[in-house]
């Protein structure tokens, strides 16, 4: 069943029934200033850190779901209704909402009256607009009354949620005009407010919740709707929102806009009052005025189009499949600039306070969104090589406002140093940009200790060379990509975190999933290396690779696929003689990635084993069987329900390098056919089983032993989006940015005629168009570039700011 | 205007409105399982920890207020009704809600079915017993349709409400015959699960909260019940819940009685399966079996009222003053157990997450219950106690499961250690238990570290004298009994806590409340040493005590009060010569106590200034001018907004310092003037404005300078309880345990022609008549014990387990 259609000329996802399966949700903002919106409105603001700077109040699993967020009342005559079907949930004669890039259309309409609210963050602002459109598609005079409400935070959400014998008396509001400000705190340690504001004269407002709503009422029964007239109060304490009220009038066939404004101000010290106890008003004001008419509203609206069209515009496909089309073209890259903004901290499954910036997370991301803005790639790459320390060893998380490592989660994940090669080497294959590597990059955030990038990349390389167990395999430390595989954790206490407490000396428990990425990414390291001439460096760690190799080649291999782990004791997981988590996912795709014994066909065996073991209808499973026990050896992974989670559910983010593994030997059809299958896109006609959004990749999907196989969880914030866009447009499709040039050379669906892709690649466009007249998967026959065949499989760099022809033809 | 009235018979109050001001609760339980229960259903369940393990789940700061709870629904053709109003909120045709010693009862009637339902936990018991009796009142046969609800947080109350994208994962349920056990986390870390249960056979269940409610729907319009059958879901994931559903018929004038429980069970780890994957039931049936016919829970309901009935017996009087005798003998007493149960965890206001146990609480909570549980008394003074450092400095907080001290929150308030004084001697007068003070006591919870409690005592007199500032005052170190006047912390970062920062060196800021307390109870260390011999410790102490006395006078008066304080700059606080914050409250409390300079008249220049700057129609503000700005050098006293909390509310807690002042110098008109103020049931009928319920106190009522002046806000667990039971007990009825006897020196209104109490004391019973016969409000011309006249005011020891008749006439 499906709740919508996609709108691809307008890169919208149009919901037509509110009822979706679970809030369907979209982002506003692209720098500083964020909101969460779902399909009935529902949702919430921050500026730049969810947790410290939150501007509307958000209950999250809340009772009816998604309960609470920026909504719009009409009461017209008795009838009481909202453009974006809830609060009020008044059966609509039509509802529509349009979740396009960065902005969302609620369009309603009820009893003759249309209602549109546009809601977007203008790029480079600090303020959230809903325009608001109002009009009467009846033959009579219309007289409505209009309702704005939001429900202000007291700025920091964990404290907001918890602290009520404070919280419930410090909240301050100021009113002028049509503007309701919201200043809690200010008159002490803060230098920011907030305020909500209309560019037309009121008719009354209401700042305090209860006055508004009634003590016993839920948003769908507020009192001064019910009244239909304001009460004017001012908040003290307890909860301030903001509703404004407005009496409109419309004759037959008119319409009349409002343009609501959420805004976020910053003061000087110096600045803050305007009178005693009177905040300063002034760069509200101004902020306000930006947007005061339609006309600047629709001029900043078209330039955020403007800014998505250029964005996007920098790869695109046409594949003659329209649901990959769609992915690669729009959804995919929008989700990869979503998690680049929003790390894990804010979706409707994160909520917005306990995680900081992922060490592991942000590197890998960066692969998703390096071709549409590589400075900011850059500029991340630094952030994250700045909290790591001398030795290699970095801090798990960073937090996003200081940009330090954090310490309460600490390290010793010992994956972590590696994916600093991989974000570092597909920047300068991206870009061109080696002067990265000379760039002085802080140790541990102290400018002190800063050297050149470089030295960052061999600590993350010998890190792992001197860190190996028993095996001569990398240890794992608290875990690795799998932060629930925790091997020296051993906790029977609930109150502890897996992620944090280690009772055991991690000098014995191995990962096969850092040697295939050590081998990956070894290599690639060693490519830099000669690349910038340190030879014997090269040389040296040539060895280091070819050690690990043959390391995977004695140890990890249990004769179908690779090992996933040693643990603690030195046992095996992830083999035939294990009971349970016979199979893992991680090593075959990074050993498979890697080629390690490809020659010997364990890249092949293993490959094999994945379709056997952990395939199914709705995608890979992480580990067959799942767990259903607990095993204290192993951690956290073992404790999810079996087919959830890092339990034997499908974890998409590990599903592409499945994908990429098939790419290396050939099998396009293979490789394919697992991307369809988690790809949202293609799964719109389940949306009744797959539960969450159909165009933004999730977590994770439950797996084949899950009591509901194919019901998804905690969409958007995945580095599924990243890891996806790469496999499918650099492997599948195989057009591939390296140091010398654009490389081609797909691995498909053997049943496709070929393909077109546009990309811009160091300055220039390429227009390249792929030809599959034999039908095959995989080998390019000839190569030609602006109309001259070349040899090899790699297109030279070419000349910027021009558009060049490229055709490929497979054979 | 009222929303119910006192049963004082009963000891219950009962809500006649369910629309309360605000929800108004009861808490059941009295060891290590309770609820908290609202006028409506409202509320959860915990076991020992609000935290760390929550059985149900709440959402406070909800829309609408309270909306969550342990809910039933009847559905009696199309009408659906809730006996406690809520969720339904149906019109009822009775309702009534009786909040009574650890029970509530709700009854409800609608269309001729009256349902009562009595909420209680049996002593000693792991569950809570929901007695159901439903009875058809009407002339005709009855089918009615009764679900039953309650919904599963998973254990870790704070996890619960941030992290879904584990949380919604973890959720597992079993379902055996009547009982719906909630097993999540079980397979792996917990010993414990929880069920629901009803003692007959039912017609269906479900366990899954999207089914049972459906998405977006409220608790007011579930699904299942509308459908009027059950959908039988077992949760996977999600947010487990349990329901049953029962068909009911009932003939004219019939009634039928069910039994609900929801038990909490932990089992050791061998036991915790039955078979693969199902949990052991055992003692979960073994639980029920002990309550499954209603004659079972009346007798353990009858248990509970003698048990109360033995706690309250203790102490009650006979005032003539119905509003006073219902404080002293029910509600006053009862909040006291309350707090002694919760310290500061868990209300509607405390969210159950946030805070340990205070060291600074606890200690002044145990006066208020001393008298009924003086063996529990002990425990916690030694627990409080153990958590000290040698050098008398204290953790501010302790953890209730571990009994540790928190580093998080840290130390360095410097009065923590007096009130270790304050509870240890009020102990022993109350039990004439000396040998406490020979215990071996830990000092930073490390046992080698042990020595006779005593010494804690001495460390706690020489912490102070050994921190003195530049005028011979007590550092104030972090805070004082107010945590928000915070000298040393010069915070400017909004994510700072007050409580843990210190910019500062803190040797010059000093404290005259802590001076007031340390004279105090620097005599009754005094006395204490003469008591146990140690006589040239209690000379060296005296010396001490009138040196700071002295200072007092030459540095701590300001002409008319006592200051507050000196800053960090050495400037003073809380006197004329400040703009705001000119006078404050705890000093000339404490200074009054201490009758530091009585003889000049400063207590009594001090209690007038009070009576002229602090008081007003609502009690006593905390301080006057309230501040309109921050200051940075006093920390968060500023931050609140005027008039409340901290800064110029009426901080209830405080109130009785001033009136016990009053009483040292004989003003009882005074004295009881201020009590009737705050006191709850003499606020019964303007409950509108003061919102919270008329039979507990409260932290906190807007002050005279607040918007809304007489508003008060968290109720339950203050220092409020113990501080005016004392108050009223020992100082204005003036019946005070001593080392050698009962002393009776009552200051009572002159109006009042005497009082009656009966007082069990070291295991005699104390009948005591008060004639007040001129009219006076002090002053003890003959006191009469057992028929003979004796000199003095204190009645000695008398035999045990007789009783003993006191006359006591004023003159």
């Amino acid at each position: 069943m499906k709740y919508g259609y996609f709108d691809d000329d307008n890169r919208e996802y149009v919901i037509t029934n509110p009822k979706t399966p679970y809030p369907w949700i979209n982002y506003l903002g692209n720098e500083d200033f964020f909101s969460l919106t779902s399909n009935t409105g529902g949702g919430y603001t921050f500026y730049k850190d969810a947790k410290f700077r939150r501007l509307t109040r958000y209950r999250y699993n809340n009772v009816p779901v998604d309960d609470g967020g920026k909504y719009f009342y009409i009461k017209d005559g008795d009838t009481v209704w909202s453009p974006g079907w809830k609060p009020m949930k008044t059966e609509l004669d039509t509802y529509e909402c349009r979740h396009g890039m960065s902005y969302t259309k609620f369009k309603g309409a009820k009893n003759g009256v249309e209602t549109e609210v546009l809601q977007f963050i203008p790029l480079g602002f600090w303020g959230e607009i809903q325009k608001v459109s109002v009009k009467n598609t009846s033959s009579e005079v219309k007289k409505i009354k209009l309702f704005s409400f939001i429900e202000f935070a007291l700025w920091n959400a964990e404290d907001d949620m918890t602290n009520f014998q404070r919280n419930f008396n410090t909240g301050e509001v100021e009113v002028e005009d049509s503007v309701i400000y919201h200043k809690t705190e200010f008159k002490e340690r803060r230098n920011h407010y907030s305020f909500y504001s209309v560019n037309q004269a009121i008719n009354g407002f209401d700042t305090d919740r209860e006055s508004f709503i009634g003590l016993y009422n839920g948003f769908d029964n507020p009192d001064v709707v019910n009244e239909g007239k304001s009460k004017n109060t001012i908040a003290h304490g307890w909860s301030p929102i903001a509703s404004h009220y407005i009496e409109i009038e419309l004759q037959p066939g008119e319409q009349k806009d409002y343009v609501f404004m959420l805004g976020y101000v910053e003061v000087d010290e110096a600045d803050k009052w305007e009178s005693k106890l009177v905040i300063n008003k002034k760069p509200a004001k101004e902020m306000i005025a930006k947007f005061d008419t339609v006309e600047k509203v629709d001029a900043a609206y078209n330039e955020l189009r403007t800014y998505w069209d250029n964005l996007l515009g920098k790869i695109t496909i046409d594949s003659g499949e329209e649901k990959l089309d769609r992915m690669v073209n729009i959804w995919n890259q929008y989700q990869c600039m979503v998690t680049f903004n929003m790390s894990r901290s804010a979706s409707f499954f994160e909520s917005g306070i306990g995680r900081g910036m992922g060490f592991r997370d942000s590197n890998q991301d960066l692969i998703g969104f390096v071709h549409q803005i590589p400075e900011r790639a850059r500029e991340r790459i630094v952030d994250i090589a700045s909290t790591q320390f001398e030795d290699g060893s970095c801090y798990h998380q960073y937090q996003p406002l200081t940009k330090k490592g954090n310490a309460a989660i600490g390290g010793d994940f010992n994956d972590d140093p590696l994916w600093l090669i991989l974000s570092t080497s597909e920047y300068i294959k991206e870009t061109g940009d080696f002067s990265l590597l000379d760039e002085m990059v802080p140790f541990d955030n102290d400018a002190s200790r800063a050297k050149p990038h470089f030295d960052h990349l061999k600590a993350s390389f010998y890190h792992v060379v001197n860190n190996l167990g028993p095996h001569k395999l990398p240890l794992i430390g608290r875990a690795d990509w799998n932060d629930c595989l925790n091997l020296n954790c051993f906790s029977n206490d609930p109150n502890e975190s897996f992620q944090t407490t280690g009772n055991k000396k991690g000098d014995t428990a191995e990962s096969l999933m850092i040697a295939g990425l050590f081998v990956m990414y070894g290599k690639e390291y060693v490519k830099l290396c000669k690349r910038i001439g340190k030879n014997d460096e090269a040389v040296e760690a040539e060895v280091h690779v070819s050690n690990m190799i043959e390391a995977v080649k004695k140890h990890g291999w249990d004769g179908d696929w690779y090992l996933r782990a040693y643990d603690y004791y030195g046992k095996k997981i992830g083999s035939n003689e294990n009971e349970e988590g016979k199979i893992f996912i991680e090593s075959q795709g990074w050993c498979s990635m890697a080629e390690i014994g490809k020659e010997e066909g364990l890249v092949e065996k293993s490959l094999n084993s994945v379709k056997e073991h952990l395939d199914c209808e709705y995608g890979i499973v992480l580990n067959s069987p799942a767990f259903t026990k607990y095993h204290i050896e192993y951690g956290e992974i073992s404790t999810y329900p079996a087919g959830y989670k890092e339990n034997g559910g499908i974890f998409c983010h590990n599903n592409p390098w499945i994908m990429i593994g098939e790419t290396m030997i050939g099998r396009g059809d293979e490789a394919y056919d697992y991307y369809t299958k988690i790809a949202p896109s293609f799964l719109e006609d389940i949306s009744e089983l797959h539960k969450v959004e159909p165009y933004v990749y999730c977590q994770m999907i439950a797996g084949k032993e899950a009591f509901k196989p194919g019901e998804a969880k905690n969409s958007w914030l995945s580095g599924t989006a990243s890891w996806n866009f790469y496999a499918i447009t650099q492997y599948i499709l195989g057009v591939k940015p390296d140091y010398d040039g654009l490389s081609i050379n797909p691995c498909i669906p053997s049943k496709w005629d070929g393909f077109k892709m546009t990309r811009e690649f160091r300055g220039a466009t390429y227009n390249i168009e792929v030809f599959n007249p034999k039908h095959i998967s995989k080998g390019v026959l000839q190569l030609i570039v602006n109309g001259e065949e070349i040899e090899g499989v790699i297109v030279p760099i070419l000349e910027k700011g021009k558009k060049h022809s490229i055709q490929v033809i497979m054979g």
